[in-house]
Protein backbone atom coordinates (compact mmCIF):
# COMPACT_ATOMS: atom_id res chain seq x y z
CA UNK A 1 0.00 0.00 0.00
CA UNK A 2 1.06 3.52 -0.30
CA UNK A 3 -0.17 5.45 2.58
CA UNK A 4 0.57 9.12 3.63
CA UNK A 5 1.39 9.83 7.51
CA UNK A 6 0.91 13.33 8.01
CA UNK A 7 2.50 13.86 11.55
CA UNK A 8 4.64 11.19 10.75
CA UNK A 9 7.52 13.13 12.39
CA UNK A 10 6.10 13.50 15.72
CA UNK A 11 5.94 10.79 18.60
CA UNK A 12 3.40 8.69 17.57
CA UNK A 13 4.01 9.64 13.87
CA UNK A 14 7.75 8.27 13.66
CA UNK A 15 6.41 5.22 15.93
CA UNK A 16 3.47 4.94 12.77
CA UNK A 17 6.19 5.10 10.54
CA UNK A 18 8.09 2.45 12.07
CA UNK A 19 5.59 0.02 12.18
CA UNK A 20 4.09 0.50 8.57
CA UNK A 21 7.18 1.17 6.41
CA UNK A 22 8.37 -2.67 7.62
CA UNK A 23 5.25 -3.67 4.65
CA UNK A 24 4.41 -0.48 2.98
CA UNK A 25 5.59 2.42 0.89
CA UNK A 26 5.13 5.25 3.46
CA UNK A 27 5.45 9.13 2.90
CA UNK A 28 6.17 10.93 5.56
CA UNK A 29 4.48 14.56 6.04
CA UNK A 30 5.49 17.15 8.74
CA UNK A 31 4.64 20.54 9.75
CA UNK A 32 8.04 21.60 9.91
CA UNK A 33 10.14 18.54 8.55
CA UNK A 34 9.40 15.16 6.77
CA UNK A 35 9.88 14.25 2.89
CA UNK A 36 7.13 16.80 2.59
CA UNK A 37 5.45 19.75 4.38
CA UNK A 38 2.08 20.61 5.26
CA UNK A 39 0.04 22.97 7.50
CA UNK A 40 -3.10 21.24 7.84
CA UNK A 41 -4.88 24.30 9.49
CA UNK A 42 -4.53 25.95 6.02
CA UNK A 43 -6.73 23.95 3.53
CA UNK A 44 -4.79 25.21 0.31
CA UNK A 45 -1.99 23.28 1.73
CA UNK A 46 -3.81 20.47 1.99
CA UNK A 47 -4.74 20.22 -1.58
CA UNK A 48 -0.97 21.28 -2.35
CA UNK A 49 0.42 18.03 -0.40
CA UNK A 50 -2.31 15.71 -2.00
CA UNK A 51 -1.42 17.05 -5.49
CA UNK A 52 2.21 16.35 -4.93
CA UNK A 53 1.93 12.98 -3.53
CA UNK A 54 -1.33 11.61 -6.13
CA UNK A 55 -3.37 8.65 -4.91
CA UNK A 56 -3.03 6.96 -1.99
CA UNK A 57 -4.38 3.66 0.05
CA UNK A 58 -4.33 5.14 3.32
CA UNK A 59 -4.01 8.11 5.03
CA UNK A 60 -2.87 9.15 8.38
CA UNK A 61 -3.12 11.75 10.61
CA UNK A 62 -0.87 12.30 13.75
CA UNK A 63 -1.06 15.85 13.73
CA UNK A 64 -3.10 18.88 15.04
CA UNK A 65 -2.89 21.68 17.69
CA UNK A 66 -4.86 22.31 20.83
CA UNK A 67 -4.55 24.82 23.46
CA UNK A 68 -4.30 23.61 27.20
CA UNK A 69 -5.40 26.04 29.61
CA UNK A 70 -7.75 26.36 32.70
CA UNK A 71 -11.07 26.57 32.35
CA UNK A 72 -11.73 29.72 33.60
CA UNK A 73 -8.48 31.48 31.70
CA UNK A 74 -9.74 29.83 28.35
CA UNK A 75 -11.21 32.41 25.64
CA UNK A 76 -13.21 31.60 22.65
CA UNK A 77 -10.22 32.31 20.44
CA UNK A 78 -7.98 29.50 22.33
CA UNK A 79 -10.90 26.86 21.59
CA UNK A 80 -10.73 28.33 18.07
CA UNK A 81 -6.87 26.82 18.02
CA UNK A 82 -7.87 23.26 18.11
CA UNK A 83 -11.07 23.34 16.49
CA UNK A 84 -9.19 24.62 13.40
CA UNK A 85 -5.99 22.99 13.40
CA UNK A 86 -6.55 19.32 15.06
CA UNK A 87 -10.02 18.99 14.52
CA UNK A 88 -11.19 20.60 11.01
CA UNK A 89 -7.31 20.19 9.94
CA UNK A 90 -8.03 16.39 10.28
CA UNK A 91 -11.30 16.74 8.95
CA UNK A 92 -10.63 18.65 5.83
CA UNK A 93 -7.61 15.79 5.31
CA UNK A 94 -10.54 13.31 4.88
CA UNK A 95 -12.89 15.79 2.91
CA UNK A 96 -10.28 16.96 0.47
CA UNK A 97 -8.40 13.43 0.39
CA UNK A 98 -11.36 12.11 -0.75
CA UNK A 99 -10.58 12.47 -3.84
CA UNK A 100 -7.33 11.10 -3.86
CA UNK A 101 -7.85 8.61 -2.01
CA UNK A 102 -8.29 4.46 -4.17
CA UNK A 103 -11.28 2.57 -3.83
CA UNK A 104 -11.52 0.56 -0.06
CA UNK A 105 -8.94 2.61 1.18
CA UNK A 106 -8.94 4.04 4.49
CA UNK A 107 -8.17 7.33 7.02
CA UNK A 108 -7.02 6.84 10.48
CA UNK A 109 -7.73 10.20 12.52
CA UNK A 110 -5.75 10.42 16.19
CA UNK A 111 -7.92 12.04 19.23
CA UNK A 112 -7.14 11.57 22.93
CA UNK A 113 -8.59 10.17 26.06
CA UNK A 114 -9.50 13.49 27.48
CA UNK A 115 -12.88 13.76 26.14
CA UNK A 116 -13.40 10.67 28.14
CA UNK A 117 -10.57 10.40 31.03
CA UNK A 118 -10.61 14.30 31.37
CA UNK A 119 -7.63 16.15 33.37
CA UNK A 120 -7.09 19.15 34.61
CA UNK A 121 -6.56 21.98 31.38
CA UNK A 122 -7.70 19.55 29.05
CA UNK A 123 -11.35 21.42 28.50
CA UNK A 124 -10.20 22.35 25.19
CA UNK A 125 -8.69 18.83 23.68
CA UNK A 126 -11.93 16.83 25.54
CA UNK A 127 -13.80 19.23 23.27
CA UNK A 128 -12.09 18.21 20.17
CA UNK A 129 -11.08 14.86 20.70
CA UNK A 130 -14.81 14.11 21.20
CA UNK A 131 -15.43 16.12 18.26
CA UNK A 132 -13.09 13.77 16.19
CA UNK A 133 -14.78 10.94 17.55
CA UNK A 134 -18.15 11.66 16.80
CA UNK A 135 -17.20 13.14 13.26
CA UNK A 136 -15.69 9.77 12.15
CA UNK A 137 -18.57 7.38 13.59
CA UNK A 138 -20.91 9.71 11.53
CA UNK A 139 -18.58 9.59 8.19
CA UNK A 140 -17.91 5.99 8.29
CA UNK A 141 -21.96 5.60 7.17
CA UNK A 142 -21.13 7.91 4.73
CA UNK A 143 -18.02 6.65 3.05
CA UNK A 144 -17.93 5.93 -1.13
CA UNK A 145 -16.06 3.10 -2.50
CA UNK A 146 -15.89 0.99 0.52
CA UNK A 147 -13.82 3.81 2.10
CA UNK A 148 -12.93 3.25 5.68
CA UNK A 149 -12.42 5.68 8.58
CA UNK A 150 -11.14 5.47 12.34
CA UNK A 151 -9.58 7.01 14.92
CA UNK A 152 -7.34 5.98 17.73
CA UNK A 153 -7.78 7.70 21.00
CA UNK A 154 -4.14 7.53 23.01
CA UNK A 155 -4.19 8.16 26.72
CA UNK A 156 -0.93 10.25 28.12
CA UNK A 157 2.73 8.71 25.68
CA UNK A 158 5.07 7.16 28.24
CA UNK A 159 7.08 9.53 26.02
CA UNK A 160 5.92 12.48 26.93
CA UNK A 161 5.38 12.07 30.92
CA UNK A 162 9.30 13.60 31.46
CA UNK A 163 7.63 16.69 29.92
CA UNK A 164 3.92 17.02 30.76
CA UNK A 165 4.12 13.91 33.33
CA UNK A 166 2.58 17.23 35.91
CA UNK A 167 -0.29 17.35 34.53
CA UNK A 168 -1.39 13.72 34.16
CA UNK A 169 -0.28 12.20 38.11
CA UNK A 170 -2.07 8.71 37.96
CA UNK A 171 -2.54 8.28 34.65
CA UNK A 172 -1.27 5.43 33.29
CA UNK A 173 1.43 6.17 30.21
CA UNK A 174 1.58 4.26 26.97
CA UNK A 175 4.28 3.71 24.97
CA UNK A 176 4.60 5.12 21.64
CA UNK A 177 5.09 2.03 19.98
CA UNK A 178 1.78 0.00 21.46
CA UNK A 179 -0.53 2.63 20.49
CA UNK A 180 0.69 2.12 16.61
CA UNK A 181 -0.34 -0.84 16.48
CA UNK A 182 -4.24 0.88 16.44
CA UNK A 183 -3.17 2.51 13.37
CA UNK A 184 -1.73 -0.89 11.87
CA UNK A 185 -5.13 -1.89 12.50
CA UNK A 186 -7.21 0.66 10.89
CA UNK A 187 -5.35 0.79 7.92
CA UNK A 188 -4.38 -2.71 7.67
CA UNK A 189 -7.61 -4.45 8.83
CA UNK A 190 -11.33 -3.96 7.89
CA UNK A 191 -13.17 -2.18 10.59
CA UNK A 192 -14.74 1.16 10.22
CA UNK A 193 -16.48 3.82 12.34
CA UNK A 194 -14.28 2.39 15.45
CA UNK A 195 -12.36 4.88 18.07
CA UNK A 196 -9.47 2.78 19.30
CA UNK A 197 -9.15 3.53 22.79
CA UNK A 198 -5.19 2.79 23.27
CA UNK A 199 -4.10 2.68 26.97
CA UNK A 200 -5.59 2.50 30.87
CA UNK A 201 -9.18 4.76 30.96
CA UNK A 202 -9.50 4.40 34.67
CA UNK B 1 -34.41 28.50 42.05
CA UNK B 2 -33.71 31.25 39.28
CA UNK B 3 -33.08 29.60 35.67
CA UNK B 4 -32.55 30.92 32.72
CA UNK B 5 -33.60 28.49 29.83
CA UNK B 6 -32.17 29.54 26.56
CA UNK B 7 -34.18 28.41 23.72
CA UNK B 8 -36.71 27.68 25.90
CA UNK B 9 -38.93 28.79 22.98
CA UNK B 10 -37.95 25.50 21.14
CA UNK B 11 -39.66 21.96 20.73
CA UNK B 12 -36.97 20.70 24.21
CA UNK B 13 -37.30 23.94 25.37
CA UNK B 14 -40.75 24.43 25.80
CA UNK B 15 -40.97 21.06 27.49
CA UNK B 16 -38.13 22.32 30.08
CA UNK B 17 -40.30 25.28 30.81
CA UNK B 18 -42.77 23.06 31.42
CA UNK B 19 -40.87 21.05 33.89
CA UNK B 20 -39.02 23.20 35.63
CA UNK B 21 -41.36 26.47 36.12
CA UNK B 22 -43.48 24.21 38.34
CA UNK B 23 -41.20 24.65 40.94
CA UNK B 24 -39.06 27.16 39.85
CA UNK B 25 -38.93 30.91 38.43
CA UNK B 26 -37.81 30.48 35.46
CA UNK B 27 -36.49 33.08 32.62
CA UNK B 28 -37.42 32.34 28.95
CA UNK B 29 -34.70 33.24 26.58
CA UNK B 30 -35.18 32.87 22.33
CA UNK B 31 -33.79 33.13 19.32
CA UNK B 32 -36.31 35.27 18.16
CA UNK B 33 -39.41 35.06 20.48
CA UNK B 34 -39.73 34.76 24.84
CA UNK B 35 -39.39 37.21 27.24
CA UNK B 36 -35.74 38.15 26.24
CA UNK B 37 -33.89 37.16 22.73
CA UNK B 38 -29.92 36.18 22.48
CA UNK B 39 -28.18 34.70 19.44
CA UNK B 40 -25.85 32.21 21.40
CA UNK B 41 -23.50 32.49 17.86
CA UNK B 42 -22.61 36.05 19.22
CA UNK B 43 -21.10 36.97 22.08
CA UNK B 44 -22.04 40.36 22.73
CA UNK B 45 -25.35 39.07 22.16
CA UNK B 46 -24.94 36.83 25.35
CA UNK B 47 -23.14 39.04 27.43
CA UNK B 48 -26.12 41.49 26.81
CA UNK B 49 -28.42 38.98 28.02
CA UNK B 50 -27.00 37.59 31.22
CA UNK B 51 -26.35 42.01 31.97
CA UNK B 52 -30.10 42.12 31.96
CA UNK B 53 -30.74 38.68 33.47
CA UNK B 54 -28.56 39.21 36.56
CA UNK B 55 -27.58 36.49 38.74
CA UNK B 56 -28.70 33.02 38.65
CA UNK B 57 -28.73 29.71 40.37
CA UNK B 58 -28.87 28.02 36.87
CA UNK B 59 -28.34 27.82 32.97
CA UNK B 60 -29.83 25.34 30.93
CA UNK B 61 -28.95 25.65 27.42
CA UNK B 62 -31.18 23.89 24.03
CA UNK B 63 -30.11 26.22 21.40
CA UNK B 64 -27.86 26.13 18.17
CA UNK B 65 -28.05 25.69 14.54
CA UNK B 66 -26.18 22.93 13.05
CA UNK B 67 -26.04 21.81 8.99
CA UNK B 68 -27.27 18.54 7.78
CA UNK B 69 -25.94 17.58 4.77
CA UNK B 70 -24.41 14.49 2.82
CA UNK B 71 -20.77 13.98 3.68
CA UNK B 72 -19.23 14.27 0.17
CA UNK B 73 -21.09 17.43 -0.60
CA UNK B 74 -20.32 19.20 3.54
CA UNK B 75 -17.85 22.21 2.81
CA UNK B 76 -15.72 23.40 5.97
CA UNK B 77 -17.75 26.23 5.81
CA UNK B 78 -20.79 24.42 6.36
CA UNK B 79 -18.83 22.37 9.54
CA UNK B 80 -18.52 25.62 11.08
CA UNK B 81 -22.42 26.82 11.18
CA UNK B 82 -22.57 23.77 13.81
CA UNK B 83 -18.81 24.89 15.59
CA UNK B 84 -19.59 28.40 16.19
CA UNK B 85 -23.55 28.02 16.93
CA UNK B 86 -24.05 24.59 19.00
CA UNK B 87 -21.09 23.80 19.81
CA UNK B 88 -18.96 27.33 20.69
CA UNK B 89 -22.55 29.36 21.28
CA UNK B 90 -22.96 26.99 24.31
CA UNK B 91 -19.57 27.36 25.71
CA UNK B 92 -19.49 30.60 25.59
CA UNK B 93 -22.99 30.82 27.31
CA UNK B 94 -20.82 28.49 30.19
CA UNK B 95 -17.38 30.89 29.80
CA UNK B 96 -19.60 34.28 30.09
CA UNK B 97 -22.22 32.66 32.62
CA UNK B 98 -19.52 31.71 35.14
CA UNK B 99 -19.54 35.15 36.35
CA UNK B 100 -23.08 35.19 36.45
CA UNK B 101 -23.79 31.73 38.22
CA UNK B 102 -24.56 31.85 42.25
CA UNK B 103 -22.20 29.11 44.17
CA UNK B 104 -23.60 25.96 43.63
CA UNK B 105 -24.74 26.71 40.67
CA UNK B 106 -25.52 24.03 37.85
CA UNK B 107 -24.96 24.50 33.43
CA UNK B 108 -27.36 22.12 31.39
CA UNK B 109 -26.21 22.06 27.54
CA UNK B 110 -27.65 19.79 24.58
CA UNK B 111 -25.93 17.78 22.45
CA UNK B 112 -27.51 14.41 20.78
CA UNK B 113 -27.31 10.85 19.74
CA UNK B 114 -25.45 11.68 16.41
CA UNK B 115 -21.64 10.83 17.61
CA UNK B 116 -22.93 7.78 19.54
CA UNK B 117 -25.80 6.79 17.16
CA UNK B 118 -25.10 8.10 13.07
CA UNK B 119 -27.74 8.79 10.68
CA UNK B 120 -27.13 9.86 6.51
CA UNK B 121 -26.36 13.54 6.75
CA UNK B 122 -25.34 13.75 10.16
CA UNK B 123 -21.48 14.18 10.28
CA UNK B 124 -21.85 17.68 11.23
CA UNK B 125 -24.15 16.90 14.24
CA UNK B 126 -22.01 13.94 15.20
CA UNK B 127 -19.00 16.21 15.15
CA UNK B 128 -20.92 18.74 17.35
CA UNK B 129 -22.15 16.68 19.79
CA UNK B 130 -19.18 14.84 20.64
CA UNK B 131 -17.52 17.73 21.04
CA UNK B 132 -20.29 19.40 23.43
CA UNK B 133 -20.10 15.93 25.55
CA UNK B 134 -16.17 15.96 25.43
CA UNK B 135 -16.50 19.99 26.75
CA UNK B 136 -18.94 19.32 29.39
CA UNK B 137 -16.59 16.35 30.97
CA UNK B 138 -13.45 18.28 31.05
CA UNK B 139 -15.20 21.68 32.16
CA UNK B 140 -17.01 19.61 35.06
CA UNK B 141 -13.67 19.01 37.09
CA UNK B 142 -12.75 22.42 36.67
CA UNK B 143 -15.80 24.40 37.91
CA UNK B 144 -15.13 26.88 40.50
CA UNK B 145 -17.75 27.56 44.02
CA UNK B 146 -19.16 24.08 42.96
CA UNK B 147 -20.71 24.80 40.38
CA UNK B 148 -21.97 21.98 38.08
CA UNK B 149 -22.04 21.35 34.42
CA UNK B 150 -23.83 18.07 32.56
CA UNK B 151 -25.22 17.71 29.27
CA UNK B 152 -28.49 15.73 27.68
CA UNK B 153 -28.55 14.22 24.52
CA UNK B 154 -31.73 12.86 23.13
CA UNK B 155 -32.32 10.86 20.12
CA UNK B 156 -34.75 12.16 17.65
CA UNK B 157 -38.07 13.70 19.49
CA UNK B 158 -41.26 12.34 18.57
CA UNK B 159 -42.59 15.53 17.89
CA UNK B 160 -39.83 16.15 15.49
CA UNK B 161 -40.88 12.24 13.25
CA UNK B 162 -43.72 14.52 11.15
CA UNK B 163 -41.00 16.85 9.41
CA UNK B 164 -37.62 14.52 9.69
CA UNK B 165 -38.70 10.80 10.21
CA UNK B 166 -37.75 10.12 7.29
CA UNK B 167 -33.72 11.30 7.81
CA UNK B 168 -34.46 8.91 11.05
CA UNK B 169 -35.99 4.98 9.50
CA UNK B 170 -35.96 2.83 12.79
CA UNK B 171 -34.68 5.34 15.43
CA UNK B 172 -37.72 4.98 18.10
CA UNK B 173 -38.63 8.85 19.06
CA UNK B 174 -38.74 10.05 22.83
CA UNK B 175 -41.48 12.39 23.02
CA UNK B 176 -39.85 15.97 24.62
CA UNK B 177 -41.61 15.82 27.69
CA UNK B 178 -39.41 12.86 29.06
CA UNK B 179 -36.16 14.15 27.64
CA UNK B 180 -37.17 17.21 29.79
CA UNK B 181 -36.68 15.11 32.99
CA UNK B 182 -32.68 14.74 32.42
CA UNK B 183 -32.69 18.82 32.38
CA UNK B 184 -34.53 18.47 36.07
CA UNK B 185 -32.34 15.74 37.03
CA UNK B 186 -29.40 18.42 36.10
CA UNK B 187 -30.38 21.30 37.33
CA UNK B 188 -32.25 19.96 40.71
CA UNK B 189 -29.90 16.62 41.38
CA UNK B 190 -25.92 16.59 42.48
CA UNK B 191 -24.35 15.28 39.61
CA UNK B 192 -21.81 16.69 37.47
CA UNK B 193 -19.77 15.80 34.24
CA UNK B 194 -22.64 13.41 32.90
CA UNK B 195 -24.20 12.93 29.84
CA UNK B 196 -27.68 12.17 29.80
CA UNK B 197 -28.42 9.98 26.95
CA UNK B 198 -32.06 9.73 26.65
CA UNK B 199 -33.86 7.48 24.56
CA UNK B 200 -33.08 4.24 22.93
CA UNK B 201 -29.28 4.11 21.58
CA UNK B 202 -29.74 0.57 19.64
Amino acid sequence: MKILIVGGTGTIGQAIVKELSQRHNVIVVGHRQGSMIVDIADKTSIEAMYKQVGRVDAVVAAAGAVHFGALQEMSAAEYQIGLQSKLMGQVNLVLIGLSYLNDSGSFTLTSGSASDDPYRYGSSPAMVNGAINGFVKGAAIEMPRGIRINVVSPTILTESMKDYGHYFRGFEPVPAIRVALAYSKSVEGAQTGQVYRVGAYF
